[in-house]
């Protein structure tokens, strides 16, 4: 959690943590600032003192909105500096980070740099820094973060707004079902009232439009028919029209508008129709989601979900990534993973993770079958959280029918 | 230009490039796998070589859309590596990356790493590569790096994906225009048919629509009133009523939905009537438009534009970041920037920019004057490219009228 931030930097031997990058899909900078939508900018954070905010002047007004402590540029006199420098931006950043750590108390030590921005800028302009100010070593860090490991659990505030968009969501999806089943066929394919066919295209227009009406933005949802719903990624094709009877994966992933929480969730669709081999691929998939909901255990391994939805699978004949790592049919990916402010977060469910499942984790729990060849892919996901007491609740509020009967005729 | 980027490698003795983040708002991946939708891997380009892809089984069939020669994970028995490493993730990577400079063919030598991603992760793993791989030198690079010189000119697949981006965006902004004109006012405030007031969130949501409907998507346009648009990026409250007379800066910067070309734009409205005050700034801003289109030159240093508009605003008695680098009122920001996949590009044309103007480049001209305390700021920006005879030219087919009538009464 965000209250955690001292303590985390304290065993990472951290003085100080400088977040760099931009607004935009900048996980630990939102994190900070609550969502404040400055471009550029940094926000540093002395262990044990409240971040803050160093921005373009331009800026001042927006990064107010953080809550944070805000400084312009003109603080540090940057304009001046930079007209010393000759219009080197090079140069002139690099003693305008000395000034930042002052500013905050970081006369030497050990600091974090974290956010996400341009990867060559940062190692450069880091390596600069060290050339000149000695006093400081600047540490970066993969595997469990600072931030990620203060994402596992979440505050509040954060299941507040997760839930929040997790309704919204939710009701993106019976307004989707709605609109498919409000067409009609011919022969195999569904078509609009002119009789033309209603498109993977047409179906993704559909759900942007509904999501940005609840202020929601789309992060390349998945809408992939048939064949294609056999690879877990594939996006699907905007002009393939929609069949009776071909599943279609549909992952669904919004954020906040502007960046911010996700939810995620996947349902799988077979209009008007199943075929007998995907309906029980589909029970199969859903007697897996039913396994990792009932092994489920506050303080398990997560890697035992996996274990158990894999032990499953395989007493079924398929393959998994356990029985062959390389195998790309059968149950290829883990079951699940966290969610916040980032799409993928920690804890990891497969099987071999490390991570345990605890209080305030928010995950999804997404078990899946692909066959590309027999062409089809099957996937059902909800967004769940782990509640003080243990409980894995889903926060992800619609019905998981695969066959989606058209009204029309 | 793309077909430069060999010459480029070898002006920065790199033998071989890496972009590695995730594949949204992520320029340099973008640029080279045209526009793909891959979660992870690496795009690698030896010099004198065509790029390769390398993604994760799952994205493999997004991953040909590059058209690039693309690689799964399992050419390089990721899975089997994964778990010699025990799933320590960090361990697996280090192997993984020399793996890559192999297999395109790269025993040892300098490497550039691009890409926008997470800093602390590329800190660490290049830090530990180069730990275990001596053999390599990994480098970044600030200021004009590969990427950005090859972006400054673009080719023409390029200007008509942009022409396309901004042929839209234009009629964003006359369906904007048209759904403002079409309400009343009561008093001051223009209201709905309700006689609720039309807010700048009832105006957002709109443009949204209009941006979706249009295959394009926001990144968190500029609509400020009165005194907001006094700060030039304030972004305006979502919960203000639109006011007869109080001028709205309006800078709508839509890119290609999923990541892609960007149009910048920017009109100052005043809706009903404006005051003369406004009225008189907005004719300084607009002779100022046409100082800088008269005296633009194929080849000038871009420097001279920003100086020529200063020189005008100065000659009006308005502060400008030159007369006083820490000026906030007056005209406080650089004339114009490239813009691309990245909302700015170089070239910049500030008064200490170092760049040219060359044909090729596709920049923003945006003067502006700016007084909070008095209530009001005023911009007005077109995208214009240079052709290659050196004709400056805009890509922006829209009206530049500062009052907005309403229609109704």
């Amino acid at each position: 959690m965000k209250s955690d931030l001292d303590q985390l930097m304290a065993n990472r031997s951290l003085d100080a943590i400088i977040v760099a990058g931009d607004e935009h899909a900048n996980p630990p900078r939102y994190y900070l600032t609550n969502g404040a939508m400055v471009t550029g900018g940094y926000v540093l954070k002395k262990r044990g003192s409240d971040p803050i905010m160093v921005v373009n002047p331009m800026e001042i007004e927006e990064a107010a909105k953080s809550g944070l402590q805000v400084y312009s540029n003109n603080d540090f006199d940057w304009g001046a500096l930079y007209k010393e420098m000759d219009g080197d931006l090079t140069k002139a950043t690099v003693i305008f980070w000395k000034r930042l750590l002052l500013r905050i108390g970081v006369e030497s030590g050990k600091i974090g740099v974290y956010g996400a921005g341009t990867i060559n800028h940062y190692l450069e302009l880091i390596r600069l820094v060290e050339a000149q100010y000695p006093e400081y070593q600047f540490v970066g860090e993969m595997g469990m973060s600072l931030f990620e490991e203060a994402y596992v659990t979440k505050d509040a505030a954060e299941i507040s707004r997760i839930r929040s968009v997790a309704q919204r969501t939710s009701a993106v999806w019976q307004a989707t079902w709605d609109f498919i089943a409000d067409h009609r066929s011919e022969g195999e394919t569904v078509v609009k009232e002119d009789g033309s066919p209603l498109t993977i295209g047409d179906v993704k227009h559909f759900v942007r439009r509904e999501l940005l009406d609840r202020d929601l933005e789309d992060d390349a949802m998945i809408f992939a028919e048939g064949r294609d719903g056999g690879f877990p990624h594939s996006r699907g094709e905007a002009d393939m029209p929609l069949k009776l009877g071909q599943p279609i994966v549909f992952d669904l992933f919004p954020r906040e508008l502007g960046g911010g929480y996700f939810h995620d969730s996947t349902r799988t669709w077979s209009i008007g129709y199943a075929t007998p081999e995907v309906e029980q691929a589909y029970n199969e998939v859903m007697d897996a989601f039913d396994v990792a909901v009932d092994n489920f255990r506050l303080n398990l391994p997560a890697s035992r979900l996996q274990e158990a939805v894999q032990d499953y699978f395989e007493s079924k004949g398929h393959p998994t990534t356990r029985s062959n790592p390389a195998t790309t049919v059968g149950y290829v990916h883990s079951l699940g993973h966290g969610v916040g402010l980032n799409i993928h977060e920690r804890p990891g469910i497969g099987h071999l993770s490390k991570d345990k499942l605890q209080a305030g984790n928010v995950i999804s729990i997404e078990p899946g079958l692909y066959y590309p060849d027999r062409g089809f892919g099957v996937r059902v996901e909800d967004l769940c959280y782990v509640d003080a007491t243990g409980n894995l609740i889903s926060l992800t509020d619609f019905h998981k029918e695969l066959v989606l009967p058209l009204k029309k005729h």
